[in-house]
């Protein structure tokens, strides 16, 4: 099981996210590509950062919202959608490959990720952009109970499965909303999940059943302090 | 002597440019890339119509000013100008591959242009840019009476001059300010300056010398009706 | 029955709408206020054209979405509604000063008007942000069969009810969907809707049923000449 | 001599400054409006903080570009820049309005603040924008050797005159550029130069001599930790 991270988040003279020391304890980088959050400037950084760290790379393009960090939903249609992942996916990819580096999967951010989960014709829209691309990638999705009807709908598209380390899960495999008050695990919680995802790929749900999600990676994040400390943590959890 | 025109730069809901119409008698597209105007669908459709037409392209990148249209200088760093040229160039090139058509050339815009003709710090970001790119690609700066010097900075990025139809040339073989009075030729003064370039590349300048500027390209215009039937007589005189 | 038009949404280098030829003939201009279209020089301009020709205006406040010209809804809390009329009012409102003239009156623009239309607290949230705002300011909405909800909800906020010259009404005085063929009517039914409305303040609905709207106003559009030439006809049936 | 602060710096998702925690040290905060920085959101709760520790309020207006922080020079019209400076106090004059305040001054940010010190022309503009405007402001701008240039130039608009705590000044009373190694003091030579200006209202240039600057204001930072270390050291010298 890797660990994932959101990264290159920065954006002009504001600053997001400890990138600098998060980048040595991950396996993969989810690169932020402008519409969002990271300009070009921010990205070429992040790149020569993973670079350094040996870091896998992917894209993590959003909805064009900068204000509202790409986390409010957006009715597109599926060429929209299509268009915007192709722009932002091959920007990146362009300026990876004057790195020497190349591309291996997309993630969508926010509420394109959620659009994604939830909607299958946001799903196919991606799975399509993605098939389509001049690049083969994988796609990163949210690891559920319902593995197969994702790998169903992506067809030659290879997804990666992501769990999430310090999120509470619900029956159905999906994450506790944040509306509730149990959504996130304390630290305690979120070690003993890794353990249990580490060792055999399960978690314990909200109602206390065991359920198989035999994730690929597993997302972390390093915006503050306290969020690295965890990530170091659970890197000595899943040596490498 | 080709023909190539700026298309792609309506955005959203405003359209700007005649481009189905001009599109059948260009040589070469200069394709907008979202900074100075161009959103993804734009510039998706712009490609098709390109690929319809058998239309070779370039892209057309700027300064991150949609509301200035990219007419306004910015200060950058080299590593700016060479970041933001990557982005866009690596977002149009994706979206060609995607629909089976490659980038050629590169042609920056409006006060991007303008800063590369007149900097030498920026002309050398510019190649730097376009040298360290994945993909092979010429750059197209203005025709003038100096190409050498030029051509020196540019090192091993093969360059494409391009002359304008429309514009009244300096003796330097710089374009006359606009805020001149005779800046613009008129219909009949158009037609001649094209004749004479296509016969011996050659331009009878604001002091009434021959200046010899061995054009690649000339640039035309489609905005409105009237320079789509400048366009028309042009091709005319440049049969393919 | 006065004639409000959405005005000032060119943007930059962009125009669109022609609102030199349209102002003469409107008594209401809604001028778009910077986050979906108009920068402050073509707020600047339309305000001035609106003085020229002694047009009431009034602020077209929308979501932030430039590309999507704030025609996609987006979740925002009620705070963030009110802040960002607030702003954009209070833009809008000081450079009319400037020029001596007054706000009138808001009309929300395209998904942020129909989210108020459709959902009681967006509603509420206009009304808050133009109740608090310093200055008396009406709302205008869209004339439905049931304005008594509307204006309850309103509570001391004057609401202009508007109604559209070219399109067809459902019986709850809800406006046919643009995906259904029939939604728009042609020009000889556009001005026997005009007529009856003047009339009788009335409508006959898709299903052939009189409804009585009473608009305060009729929403014209200024896009293009086939429109300029409408706005034209209905003035003549509606001598000021 | 007062101490003006930059606040309402974040946008959207990103946070910057330390506003909650300077707030309380400060007489003037100098709000963004949204050009650089700061969108409505972020304006509504910096108003806000301002009102609870009644602190006054100005606008602190610059070029659009948030990318660049509005620190990039933009050459606009002195009709664009009155425009510009219209909507962005008139935004934040509402907002504040509405929570009972009232703007008292503008201080124009970053490049603009540059251009406005260095340029007549944009000096001009920015007084023709604040004597037109609804609303009495004074303008706050840089004390330098040549006050009365400025006070001749501004005509009816009162100026408000701020010095840096923090940087070394030259002797016709510009800073010296960040260029320079001893552009910037150290904290012991902040606050020598704190005492001094409280004292006698000069400066002890980078040549030695003394200068008289007689600043109505004290320019200071809220950014990080040491910064607001040094306010309250400064508060401590200028006690209300």
């Amino acid at each position: 099981m890797l660990l994932n991270c959101d990264l290159g988040e920065s954006f002009g003279n504001w600053k997001m996210g400890l990138d600098d020391q998060v980048m040595p304890f991950i396996d993969q980088a989810n690169i932020a590509c402008g519409f969002h959050a990271g300009d070009p400037d921010v990205m070429q950084h992040t790149l020569s950062l993973a670079k350094q760290h040996q870091v896998s790379i992917g894209a993590h393009p959003a909805y064009l919202d900068l204000q509202g960090f790409g986390r409010r939903s957006m009715h597109l249609s599926s060429q929209e959608i299509i268009n915007l992942l192709h722009y932002q996916i091959g920007a990146l990819s362009a300026m990876a490959t004057v790195q020497g580096m190349q591309l291996s999967y997309v993630k969508p951010h926010g509420a394109l990720y959620n659009d994604m989960m939830a909607k299958p014709a946001v799903f196919a829209a991606v799975v399509e952009a993605i098939a389509s691309f001049p690049q083969q990638l994988k796609l990163m999705i949210l690891a559920t109970a319902e593995p197969e009807q994702y790998q169903t709908a992506a067809g030659q598209v290879e997804l990666l499965f992501e769990a999430f380390a310090d999120r509470r899960y619900q029956d159905n495999g999906h994450l506790t909303p944040r509306s509730q008050p149990d959504a996130v695990l304390d630290t305690e919680q979120t070690l003993q999940q890794v353990k249990l995802l580490a060792a055999e790929g399960t978690v314990i749900t909200q109602s206390g059943r065991k359920l198989a999600l035999n994730p690929d990676t597993l997302c972390v994040h390093g915006d503050n302090p306290h969020a690295l400390a965890m990530v170091k943590q659970i890197r000595d959890l899943l040596p490498r």
